[in-house]
């Protein structure tokens, strides 16, 4: 089949930015469009890989790029350029390659660009996906990007111990779910925030967590989080900063642990809040890390020895959102920051 | 002389909370009075300690107790109570002991109430002082409780590297002074903010800072670290706070530690304020850690084993700013609040 299709010639359709966003972003600061007609293969002596995409991953992550910097030669990542395609976690399949790692016909999972067909000069940076028994969606959430990120912020960061109390801000977004089930089959008490009624019975119905709350519906979160965990939290999985992190603070136990992964509630603004109660950290003795799943790749392995074992066994659930066709992404992308999605939020471009 | 003195009939003066503090506090918020007539000698079957302070140790954290907060059974530690002395780190001399670890005459540092004797009920909580080639004071400074602090701060939270770039906020004090001189053994690149011409020129000139500046007179603190740390700075030892911390988190490097000792500049404000450019931790997988000396005790022997040779050899400088008797001590703890003193506050007693 990809055989086939490498001899084609196709128009590509792509999702750009069109304009930098002002606060939350709006689907008309994303245009769908098709380009000139491309042949599916590529030149001679090209180095690296022509990919069709299968899926593509919304993440919180993104917004923060949809931002006016350009690219420094020291910087280690590129924000998004206007009238370029947007850029993030997908999963794909090689229909050409000049890359000695990669070959037709290879799924492959990582960066990649927000369009039918991409032409991905550095390949290095993807990852093979060798196990699929397992849905393929699940490159982009559970065994992706999502679920590296809850292993090593849950595991390497949190340094949980059996019977710890555990909270979880975003907690059925597409990390937050994991780090709950994680953290109850580490024998902890889990409680999640989340932004609807729906989400909540989701963590408490299907996910798992021993107790969980619409945050929109509570006048106090300090209190809120004193009714949930009358002894204090041993560790914080924080998703949304701002408000909601000043009131976990205040609710923390000595030695606490908190594992910044991110901090939703701050990327739309245009100055992060300030946060109160730091002071906190020194009369509870509390550590608070920021980490990036890039550097815990290489544990990806013993991660999959790890999780794949629980979901063939149906042991982790994972939800996930799934929209279809480039044509609904700027509306899925947006609707992540809206908390419209309920799960993992992908899109579905072809199987 | 101790013996003597414990026959004696004496009069006792005590620094007393007269109210809490709004604010700033100030010297009316305290008094010194003379108590009735006391004889310096304990009951029989009393199982604690009757101490003669030498010298005691003026510390930001006993703003933090100058709040009315009732004791609590499970709290570790209590708050000062109005028409009681104060307490805090302190130097003396055992007048008569009722606990197996103490006889008259040791010398001993530790938790200790704001007057001339002081009665300590449970004075397991106290060290011996074996060493005594070295000045007494240095065991409220450099041996006490400011040096244990620098110690764990810096060599167990920063964990330092030959070479990293270390930012000290409050350099000059009790605590920053020590960390700063640590800091230059261990190979690193060190520059320290305080809030005087004067104490600029004792970093620089006198405790081996690399650079230094004096955070009033600048306007822009974000472009002040970046001047004195193009490339960033790897530790951060905090113990300021508020906006000093905002400016900090954007000038960190991949991977930094900031070691959380203290905020003095909230301590006297009614609500503290909001700490922006929390995002920073993620982006820059930063470690952020509150810590407490007491936590650390255990290795205060291997403190001494690291501080004494270097001391003897004149290789650690320390500075002292000693007010004399008493009278002095509500005056004394004022100042530090606005940055009078010139290194570590301490108040002299007695010889």
């Amino acid at each position: 089949m990809a055989e086939e299709e490498a001899a084609v010639i196709k128009r590509n359709k792509q999702v750009i930015l069109k304009r930098y966003p002002e606060g939350l972003p709006k689907e008309d600061d994303m245009e769908v469009i098709s380009t000139a007609a491309i042949k599916l293969k590529l030149p001679d002596g090209y180095g690296g890989i022509l990919v069709k995409n299968l899926y593509l991953s919304c993440d919180p992550f993104q917004r923060t790029l949809m931002r006016h910097v350009p690219p420094s030669a020291g910087s280690a990542f590129h924000f998004y350029a206007t009238d370029s395609p947007l850029f993030g976690y997908g999963v794909g399949k090689v229909l050409d390659s000049g890359h000695p790692d990669f070959k037709q016909g290879d799924l492959v999972w990582g960066i990649t660009t927000w369009e039918e067909y991409a032409l991905l000069p550095k390949p290095q940076t993807l990852i093979k996906i060798l196990h699929t028994d397992v849905p393929l969606s699940y490159y982009a959430g559970i065994l992706g990007m999502p679920g590296m990120t809850a292993y090593a912020g849950f595991y390497k960061i949190c340094n949980p111990k059996k019977g710890e109390n555990v909270f979880i801000s975003a907690a059925a977004g597409a990390i937050g779910q994991l780090v709950g089930q994680f953290a109850k089959l580490s024998g902890c008490y889990v409680v999640g925030s989340a932004g609807s009624k729906e989400k909540v019975k989701l963590l408490k119905e299907k996910l798992g967590f021993d107790d969980a709350f619409n945050y929109k519906e509570e006048k106090d979160l300090k209190a809120s989080l004193k009714r949930c965990f009358p002894e204090g939290i041993d560790i914080y999985f924080e998703n949304v900063g701002g408000k909601t992190l000043e009131a976990v603070l205040l609710n923390m136990r000595q030695f606490g642990r908190i594992a910044v992964c991110g901090m939703i509630s701050q990327y739309n603004i245009d100055e992060e809040e300030g946060v109160r109660n730091l002071m906190q950290l020194v009369s509870k003795r509390v550590r608070m890390e920021g980490f990036n799943c890039l550097d815990h790749l290489h544990k990806y392995s013993e991660y999959l020895d790890f999780v794949l074992p629980h979901i063939r066994q149906g042991k982790f659930v994972y939800v996930e959102d799934i929209a279809h066709g480039l044509d609904s992404a700027p509306s899925a992308l947006v609707g992540l920051f809206l908390g419209r999605n309920v799960g993992k939020q992908l899109i579905h471009l072809s199987d």
